[in-house]
């Protein structure tokens, strides 16, 4: 089948021959046109970090071993390797910090967001020792906001506190002993580009520490904090049914496509869509038809229930379609070739965020205080554009999947408490205790241009539901498997092994569904993985061992963001075992290599990285791990 | 001559030549084996953002024009020279944060250090709006290190105190206007490395818009900061008489080299270096001899009279005299190649601070309440490795030159107001506006093995002088001029063209020097170019005309840390005409080149860079920069 060799996705496939006729050029199309990329890049072993430079280092040995200053394979390796986590941290931890700026202004009456989550906010406040009675929610919400607050102000040496209230004590106790814990987040974040810089830190394993240390502020400072703030503002995700695919968009409906990370804005969209549909129908539209891509696209689905359109890959091809009347944007995953494609197109493109502008797109800004009219004026432009639609260009592919999402810890724990309502967790730890699911696995990241389209994540999870390992999802990984249909009741039926699909259907039958869990769990955005941490966490509480202990494993298959890179350095310090199906930039460094993969990392942290990038062996090597901890649990 | 190719400076050459004879590998055979250096690279066009890349843009127009993501060339330049700045903004930053955290200790009785400067303590104060009168002096400096915290803490949307309170109120409003006033330092280099991230930013002209705001957080967050404080615990520098060159170390002597930005440990090495001088005459040397490298050295220069060993490119050369007995460093420009060089010798190298470790270095911690401790066991760790020295190894050159530094702002002002009490600025102002003085210059920055060692600075200064520019010098530029006898009253009557010398002679006689001035004051590090922005600011104060109307220049001739591309962002946002003496990785961008060096940086900020790699035509074109600005003053 045509472009088969690009994506795994149907509906991808016919717009590509469709934009392949017209012209348009995509992602795959300057993908291929790099090739062959940069070795040296491809090893990590090119420093552009001074002006002496660029400086390479020979892989075959025969040319220069050391960079102008000095420098070796290493070093560069390494050094590279922390301005990355540095990079993905910094985008997390402004998330949060927008978040949490928001939830001041609403909770002092400056922003027009309401504190949706009552119960969450007491349970947040609670775990960071604020006295939560008396207090109304405003007041909570407030003092919740300055203790994040604190965190990004924090001149001692504690650690961050958020982290200290989130995570396990077994491991702050461990990050502690090895010198790695956090203080204020953009204090690391502002000394670890410090020790990157050229004659500052010449040595890989300090680096590498420090990377484990951003690797925490992104766990904590970006990822916890984020949804925390979030649930409190918009409410804590609960199952919820919709769609995924290009075929979500509806040729008679106004189009509206979200992309990009923070929810800020989407979530008031979402409410001026609703309120503003009679404008829609005034101007020949039936409706409006919001949907999602990135994880602004999982913010909503998880929460509202907004179908999702695509991943991160076929973000142009939505445009392809001719009916997306409007798309906004926010912050990262955004590809700059946007502009260039809805320029064909009577496509509005909008950006809204101070520091994601795009030449020729439409600029609407988003400001906290006036969200609702940003959020009116953006369906308002997109009710406009979809009078300029060119009949002749609109071409909707009929491909969608159902999908369940929404499976917040607190919605899983809630599902599981229909079977024991005394503790929750003893069904599924029994479960795998007995091997009836013999371990779990979040699969989490990106697409990413080098990986057949989502191919990767289906590929592997088919493997791992076989052989009873249930999957939790997030991000592009998430919507790759909703497309393929695995976040449904049949995929149960479908891919799960026997005995995990017999869990599956009893709890979904005590859970009152009717009908199995599917084997797959939709837990929220990338920086939902939060969840899937803290998960992970009670678990290894309720069973009284450590998270590196646990018959359990990671994986982004395709991931492509620096973004990936923290979290899964964030998930090894949890002690976890982290797949991943892209060769990071360090095979130039032996040493730093090791230590990612193998020794002292392991041994001082519980987890590690494993890179496969066969999708099977990969499924392998992961229920080979799994097996390996059961079997070391005596299960 | 041998070398002639690789350094102006003889001492340099000499030892080129013994390190050639001896096999040892320094930073000019690693630049060669480098050849040729990557052309992506040095344009500017390879991004290494995400791990679909690295990419890399055709600058010929045949490949491809667009990374995987569809980030163009413009794109590509833009974000890296952000991350540039963000970098050398993070070093100065963190440099700041550290010293305010000693003020801090030591104010609370924390630290033992003593807080020396109290006259620049209550202007500092004053400055900063906090009321002096009645305040001890740890009271006084406990509040100003809270300021500083308060400016890294800052959660609103107010800009940056330390910038309020010092920078031209013309500048502020000309920032206001653009909307690139910094807030809380450490926000802003989060949120730029968000920005740069793949798929957030897309806007050339809106990552600039930052690179002048993190420009800013450099200037006010970094150097202003970190000078302040440093003077107040340390002292403000006042004129010193002192030596530079490799002849400064001393055969019969312990010799502690001291190498690095950060003086907060080689204050109290100065210190324990004479308390232990009997030590090291027990151990059989004549005594202990202390100098310095880089800024650390040029930090006890201006302050203690420490004599300059060489500067950044000449460091691994000062260990093949075989006599330095230890090498401390602390951050920044420290070459990882020290190591293996100082294996080759008894030389003890020091590494002391957490972020800046050399596999094969004695770790001695630098923590700030146990100062004392740590400097003490430097200094006893030198006289140990003394009696290792291998009297086969040790070859000291001879050269050295006398030096004068120490020209604060406040030495300056002071030695003007001998001739006009009452208005110190007037003297020079009116030799400015008669022609005397033609101009000034402030000639700054590193070494760059692109470039021979010292030369450029020499070249241009030699023509600038010539022409009655007068100069004013920092960092590794300083230590250049100083090693080729410029800081000396003789390089008046040598270099400086008749009117500039007869004004240095009446200065000079003036201020009880029975000599003239030097034609090149040394006014510090680099951080220390926060002197040059407060002496540019006074006089356009005086003169009620912006720094952008004056006729001075900066130069950059020799650079190559991204401190200096973050410093050089600062000056041309102050309004400074700012050349370079090595094209900065941008020139595969047509857009982003216009934009730093013309249009519209010129007329938004009044600065642009300017980027000429003939020492010669450098001076002319500064040269006719200085004409221009006096013409349209109309002088």
């Amino acid at each position: 089948m045509r472009f088969a060799n690009r994506s795994l996705d149907p509906a991808v496939r016919k717009m590509l021959g469709e934009a392949n006729k017209d012209g348009i050029e995509t992602v795959w199309d300057r993908f291929e046109l790099q090739q062959p990329q940069c070795g040296f890049g491809l090893l990590g072993i090119c420093c552009r970090n001074c002006i002496q430079g660029p400086c390479r280092i020979d892989p075959f040995g025969n040319g220069p071993q050391k960079g102008v200053c000095g420098a070796g394979a290493d070093l560069i390796v390494a050094r590279n390797l922390l301005r990355s986590v540095v990079g993905g941290t910094a985008a997390h931890a402004d998330h949060a910090y927008e978040a949490a700026e928001a939830l001041y202004l609403a909770a002092t009456g400056k922003a027009p967001y309401e504190i949706k989550d009552e119960a969450k906010l007491k349970s947040v406040a609670a775990k960071l020792g604020i006295e939560t009675a008396g207090k109304d929610k405003n007041e909570l919400a407030r003092e919740v906001a300055e203790t994040a607050f604190a965190d990004f102000a924090n001149h001692g040496t504690s650690p961050m506190k958020w982290l200290t209230a989130t995570a396990p004590q077994e491991r702050v106790e461990t990050w502690g002993k090895l010198g790695v814990l956090p203080r204020n987040p953009d204090r690391e974040i502002r000394t670890a580009m410090h020790q990157t810089g050229m004659g500052v830190d010449s040595d890989p394993v300090n680096l590498i520490l420090s990377a484990v240390k951003l690797g925490l502020v992104d766990g904590y400072g970006g990822l916890h904090l984020a949804t925390d703030i979030q649930d409190i503002l918009f409410g804590t995700p609960a199952p919820v049914v919709s769609e995924a695919n290009l075929g979500v968009l509806k040729a008679d409906h106004v189009n509206i496509v979200i992309h990009g990370h923070v929810p800020l804005l989407s979530e008031k969209i979402v409410e001026w869509a609703k309120k503003l549909a009679d404008e829609a129908r005034a101007a020949g539209a039936s409706g409006i038809q919001l949907s999602g891509i990135c994880c602004t696209g999982n913010e909503v689905l998880m929460r509202q229930g907004v179908p999702v359109a695509n991943n991160f890959l076929a973000q142009e091809l939505a445009i392809t379609t001719g009916v997306v009347d409007a798309m906004v944007v926010d912050v990262q995953c955004i590809m700059p070739s946007l502009a260039d494609i809805s320029a064909c197109y009577h496509t509005k493109l909008i950006s809204t965020m101070p520091i994601a502008k795009l030449p020729g797109a439409q600029h609407i800004p988003f400001e906290t205080d006036k969200v609702d009219e940003t959020a009116r004026q953006i369906v308002r432009t997109a009710i406009e554009a979809f009078k300029n639609r060119d009949p002749q260009k609109v071409n909707v592919p009929d491909e969608k999947s159902r999908v369940i999402a929404g499976f917040s810890v607190e919605a899983i724990v809630g599902a599981l408490s229909k079977i024991d309502s005394e503790a929750p967790l003893k069904p599924l730890v029994d479960n795998i205790a007995n091997g009836n699911v013999l371990g779990a696995c979040a699969v989490v990241g990106c697409n990413n241009a080098k990986v057949i389209q989502d191919s990767f994540h289906v590929t592997m999870v088919k493997e791992l539901l076989k052989n009873n390992v249930l999957v939790v999802a997030t991000g592009c990984a998430a919507h790759a498997l909703g497309k393929a249909g695995f976040l449904t009741p049949e995929a149960a039926e479908k891919y799960a092994g026997d005995t995990l699909k017999a869990v599956l259907t009893a709890v979904g039958n005590a859970a009152g569904l009717n009908a199995p869990l599917p084997p797959v769990l939709h837990m929220g955005s990338c920086v939902d993985n939060s969840r899937i941490g803290d998960l992970v966490s009670a678990l290894a509480g309720y069973l009284k061992v450590a998270v590196k202990d646990l018959p359990i494993a990671a994986s982004a298959p395709e991931y492509q963001h620096e973004k990936a890179i923290a979290i899964g350095t964030w998930a090894v310090s949890l002690g976890v075992f982290t797949h991943l199906g892209v060769v990071p930039p360090v095979l130039g460094s032996k040493q730093v290599a090791t230590i990612l993969t193998s020794e002292p990392v392991e041994s001082l942290l519980g987890g590690k990285f494993y890179v496969e990038t066969d999708p099977v062996k990969a499924a392998e090597g992961i229920i080979a791990h799994i097996k390996d901890k059961r079997a070391k649990l005596g299960i």
